[in-house]
């Protein structure tokens, strides 16, 4: 069953092994872990709801908990301490995009605020409630999974908006077709969360991020329905797919999401190889961007990265014998991991696989019998780190990311800007944080990164709040201050609204505030998240 | 020197061969010449100005006829008749984005209006000035010309918006580097009107749409400048560039464009080879668009159009031969011209080419010893085009294009539609229209639909510009209704304004209407362009 306040289906675990911990221990001290509630304390907390009484509309106090969080560290601590402070006055749960057009009507009708709600894998605070004077309504779209169309010429295929990752592609493969977006949080999250919050997955090198994808579709607004229409190119004036895109619910509510599929390729492999040093890695990840060669995957982990995921994914044998074979190979401590994957014809993936073999060649790339293996492995986990998470909290370990993009001659500045800045964060009250980096979206232009860092839980949830908020502040400064986007793959929600303007500019911003005055001058629709708004 | 009243320079023409011209008359009949008028006889029509007196106006008579109209069919008659009716009163030639600043502060003191103007090559009436009871200013950027900077590693370049194709190009390759955007009209056009107007180029394939290369820049507009900064990809709300583009100067006037650059292919060719049939073309690019094959072009021909290219481009005996050639292998005149292209390492091509001709044989396509030569000279002649109105004009022979793009499935229903649509608009007046399409921009979901006509002129102007209006509107009304864009790739002007509201809908035209309102609230920046406006 889902965890309730936490990641996933509570079958599921992923294990750090014993070096593992130690290695994180030898970086952060002892940790000592905090007391979960239990959610029947949490349940009885619920208040009375506010909203009318109506058939589309559920009031379940374990319903109500369940949804009143996503997955950002102050939702987790939030869901691990029951302080929730606000919870949803109800659900909805609308089987069509009538039911959706009904409850916006019925909250011009009763001055209710709605947050649409997909997966709940946020980790920005999209669809955390507020405290308001309005009641508030989350609009659960997870009944809205279908695929209703598939146009084989035309290969675009049309979903219910709440439809997560793993039934998006199981209905597409099963009509040979694939969407091959697959973000981290794929498990949970919705193609209607995807496109409104513009995502990425693992494998946008071939397939595109979200943007590329999203075809057209539904858009129920406080005005009316906006019918996106289907068209491969246009020089007609702005794109309404680009303008509704990141909106994060401000405009309206996705319905319905068609999207461009492609045949499940021929053949796919993942490989994993090391390279002597970070200038190497990356500068192979930048010409593969570049030469345009044709591959799916592309992912350079930091010195610190390597070494951290050599100790946490694998038994002490495994790490020994590995460690062992690259420094007989002339590889020291200096050593980048690169992931890569390539997908297609086979005729295709032989060609690309010699273009990139040329690169590594010349960058003093060591593969050899472990990369397919090394790749298979990291192919079958791929969707389990959120997992660990769950793991390191009992332990008193608490673990978050941090993201960004930026043009290649600013990433390393940028990765190293935030890792420092996460390093740094808690000197003053003498604590230490373990951090480590990877490159996993390449473009032409450059690269996102993707920051991971632990540090131990506090002797309270309020101290454990008030260091995840120096680490989390300090470093989105350096990035809203240094040319970077506040986020490349999670969206803005309430936690990265703060550094919009730095990014968008007063006239950006002006963009922004003026489409959600004029679609939404009641401001019903999710306030609070993208822009902060005027109390 | 370039042509007052037409096409390119008045050095280079594009002969039409004796029997592609008998083959014309064969469609329309004989032809009967309209008279032009000279330079100087419009050059004593233009009004005193009603521009204040201001070191950066020109109101020089020669200047603003030279641009008082684009390329449009009613722009070239009005060229050719002397009835221009309107011309700017005074033209700006700015030189750096402070001058277009002081420019725009300008306008508001002395309430006039600005046309920003690149290459003057517009095709849907961006830049032909209407009558006003306020004063109008077009503004040439064509003096901010340069490449202010290239970003090697990050491989962004930054132009002056009034740069047009050849120099964008002379000074990337001088460096190793190029652009790839090669629209038809590239010898003319400037990258601040690719940006502006969405544009796209001939090898789209792999360089994608101005769309994918616009990476960031500046756009002065009467609220200030905007700045839009280079992010590789980013999930923090809507795209500046995303939202700005398109706006056809109404949001602003773009005076710094960023673009991603790539190195310069190791090799590139191009190749032509026929179809048994146009279903038979038709799959081969979509096979090569849904396969993401690697190309650099692909163009498929209809029968009409491979046939009148073949009698157009051709001495008789070439003609003869390659026809002969053609039914000797077995195709007859069904046959499909395929125009295609690879660009990029050999490694890359050669495995490319592999895949295409995999195809090609799939569907019987016939390319053989002439396959490379007939590609080369499609190259070298890619841009030759627009000079053939000035050839058949002064025949008599009226030539204009019209262009969509739609999903796969809706290609030949919106081919055969638009045909029809032409071939019959003037049965009322007993004339026949020649017409033959191709599809030059192929997608995944779709592919352009790019329709070219001739028709005679009438005995006179006006009536010939009555001819064109029900032959363009007849067949816009047909894309409006047709699941189509209303442009791919030529934008909306004045000339496809009308056919907005069909193609965005009640809310995609509030969101443009909007942020018009919002930014230029006096509307002096290019009224009446991209959507029409309440008098």
């Amino acid at each position: 069953m889902r965890r309730w306040n936490g990641w996933g289906d509570d079958s599921t675990t992923k294990e750090v092994s014993e070096h593992g911990g130690a290695l994180i221990r030898s970086f952060i001290g002892e940790p000592k872990a905090l007391a979960d509630v239990s959610l029947e304390s949490v349940m009885a907390k619920v208040p009375a709801s506010r909203l009318p009484k109506h058939p589309l509309i559920s009031t379940d106090a374990e319903e109500r908990v369940r949804h009143a969080r996503g997955q950002s560290f102050p939702d987790w601590l939030a869901m691990r301490s029951g302080d929730f402070d606000v919870f949803p006055d109800g659900i909805a749960y609308p089987e069509t995009s009538t039911q959706v057009r009904e409850i916006l009507d019925l909250a011009v009708e009763h001055d209710f605020i709605v947050i649409p709600y997909g997966g709940g894998t946020s980790v920005a605070g999209h669809i955390t409630p507020q405290e308001n004077a309005k009641a508030i309504l989350t609009i659960d779209m997870g009944r809205m999974n279908q695929l209703m169309e598939l146009n084989e010429e035309s290969q675009i295929a049309t979903f219910g908006a709440g439809t997560p990752g793993p039934q998006v592609e199981s209905q597409l493969q099963a009509r040979g077709y694939t969407l091959g977006h697959y973000p981290q949080s794929w498990e949970l999250s919705t193609i209607g969360g995807w496109v409104a919050t513009r995502s990425s997955g693992q494998q946008s090198l071939r397939y595109g991020r979200i943007e590329q994808m999203f075809a057209g579709g539904k858009l129920e607004t406080m005005l009316g329905t906006m019918d996106i229409p289907t068209i491969p190119a246009s020089s007609a004036g702005p794109d309404m797919r680009e303008v509704t895109m990141g909106m994060e619910g401000r405009m309206g509510i996705y319905t319905e999401v068609k999207v461009r599929v492609v045949r499940v390729a021929q053949e796919e492999k993942f490989m994993v190889c090391f390279m002597p040093s970070w200038e190497a890695g990356k500068a192979v990840a930048r010409e593969v961007a570049q030469q345009k060669i044709p591959m799916s995957m592309m992912r350079v982990s930091n010195a610190a990265e390597t070494r951290a995921h050599a100790n946490l994914g694998t038994t002490l044998k495994q790490f020994k014998l590995l460690d062992g074979y690259l420094r007989f190979r002339g590889l020291d401590d200096n050593r980048c991991m690169l992931t890569f994957g390539v997908t297609g014809s086979k005729l295709q993936n032989k060609s690309s696989m010699k273009q990139v073999k040329k690169i590594l060649r010349q960058y003093k790339g060591i593969g050899g019998p472990l990369a397919n293996i090394m790749g298979s492995i990291w192919a079958h986990g791929r969707f389990k780190f959120p997992y660990l998470r769950e793991t390191t909290w009992a332990q008193g370990i608490a673990v978050d990311t941090l993201e960004t993009s930026t043009d290649w001659d600013n990433v390393d500045n940028m990765m190293n800007g935030m890792e420092e800045s996460l390093r740094t964060a808690l000197k003053d009250e003498g604590e230490e944080v373990m951090v480590f980096t990877h490159l996993s979206h390449v473009y032409g232009q450059g690269s996102s990164i993707y920051t991971t860092y632990f540090f131990r839980c506090a002797d309270t949830y309020e101290n454990t709040l008030a260091r995840w908020k120096k680490l989390k502040g300090n470093t989105c400064d350096v990035i809203a201050q240094g040319r970077a986007t506040i986020s490349h793959q999670h969206g803005v929600g309430r936690d990265h609204a703060p550094y919009m303007p730095a990014e968008k500019g007063e006239l950006g911003m002006r963009v922004i505030e003026t489409l959600i005055k004029d679609f939404d001058p009641e401001k019903r629709l999710n306030p609070g998240v993208l822009i902060e708004d005027d109390k």
